[in-house]
């Protein structure tokens, strides 16, 4: 991989609009191990776009954890309430080090994270889970599709981010609590079973939607999937197979709680 | 201090009623750095109390947890939002650590924890706060009481299980936070602070009418302050001081918050 030397700064500054056709000043802690700056940062392009997706997934984490402590008092057994409560905070965990990364390259991290309020907000109220089951079901085939569709985009970009954001995806084996609970309770009572594949089906519906939505009005998170300087891009038919590979991710982890996707 | 020697076993067993009159079996995690365990712990009795202690304490943090997590959506800004989100994940780092050495004690966490939950969800249906500001007093003023009261009460106890609670008091910080938010606002509306000193009161009798229904209910949490074979304990006159003492702190966090208690 080609880079270019470029001594990083003490301090994080803003970007700088009329700074855009150069290589805006960086932080120090984007310099990697050769004490060099990722080529793909000498855009500024790239680095705006870079901060919306972190934007994104730390606005997307912390309102996970805001719905899982909600969803946490549906829970019926003071087990099951820390479980979610657990899912909750690691979470949260997550955004320190994502806002860090954004304030390193620059930006203001609330700022960042501003954009996606009201996509990630709509969601949760779109699908606000009216019980226990659907409340579980949410968490963990969010989650999923949120960890699948991060780690797609993930690998289109310099490796330190991608690192960053593979770490903020670790789930700390909570999934295994979810499908376990699931399966005994549909076992149960398997009439639940039908009401509660729709919901995931309705889940993923307005997953979509909001992505859609925001890939429609953020330019920068579609240019990262077209590629760039160094880095190579997705074309129609490419961005096509993405998504018919996060459907049948999907659809897998809707068989692994027992329910058709 | 004198300790008789006992061997722990590897598992935690159940406590076994029949057993009341002789030293029950306790966990190898009971064991001191000598290999022996507290004679405290030689007393049924002073056992059920510890337990019945850690699951007050560890409920009550789910519990913060829980209304913090709450309190977090009415903050006005995302950085407040994050400053209230990281006071509840810390609250709840603490929940493992207790339901680890309530099992070490031979007793069912979530069974320990059970008699609380209602005291608890009492107190914060009852002290459910009205805006942003009165969430982050409810949050300095109920941990700094909560905290007082515990340490209080740890000093009566095993060094271990001491150790183990102060160890769950540390509060990361948060409260310079929330000390210079509350200030800032009074500063800017002077009016405000008429309504925010009682509400200062009411959290303080809240929590004094909850307490006193634990102890009323709870006899070994009242044993535990009237001390034990190895252990000192208070008379009436020494608990009126620890009472004024809670008072006095209380009312000190209310002068550092620029409030009148």
């Amino acid at each position: 991989m080609t880079e270019i030397a470029q001594p990083g700064s003490s301090e994080a500054p803003r970007p700088d609009p009329a700074d855009g056709a150069g290589a805006a000043p960086v932080s120090g802690a984007l310099v990697d191990s050769l004490g060099e700056v990722p080529v793909a940062f000498q855009d500024p392009g790239y680095r705006a776009a870079v901060v919306d997706l972190l934007g994104a997934i730390a606005y997307g984490e912390i309102s996970a954890f805001d719905r899982l402590a909600e969803d946490a008092r549906l829970a019926p057994t003071l087990a099951d309430k820390l479980a979610l409560g657990k899912m909750a905070t690691v979470q949260f965990d997550h955004v320190e080090p994502l806002i860090a990364r954004i304030a390193a390259l620059g930006a203001e991290p609330m700022d960042a994270m501003g954009p996606f309020v009201k996509p990630f907000d709509v969601f949760h109220a779109k699908t606000a889970p009216s019980n226990w089951l659907e409340g579980l079901i949410k968490a963990y085939v969010g989650d999923g599709l949120a960890a699948d569709f991060y780690r797609e985009v993930a690998a289109f970009l310099d490796a330190d981010t991608r690192d960053l954001i593979i770490a903020s995806l670790v789930d700390a084996g909570h999934a295994d609590f979810v499908v376990e609970r699931v399966r005994e309770e549909i076992e149960r009572d398997p009439r639940i079973g039908g009401r509660l594949a729709l919901w995931g089906r309705r889940l993923m519906g307005e997953a979509l939607s909001q992505a859609q939505r925001v890939a429609a009005e953020r330019d920068s998170l579609a240019s990262l999937l077209a590629g760039g300087v160094d880095r190579p891009g997705l074309d129609l038919a490419a961005l096509g197979r993405m998504f018919t590979r996060l459907t049948e991710n999907h659809a897998q982890r809707m068989a692994e709680l027992g329910l058709a996707s």
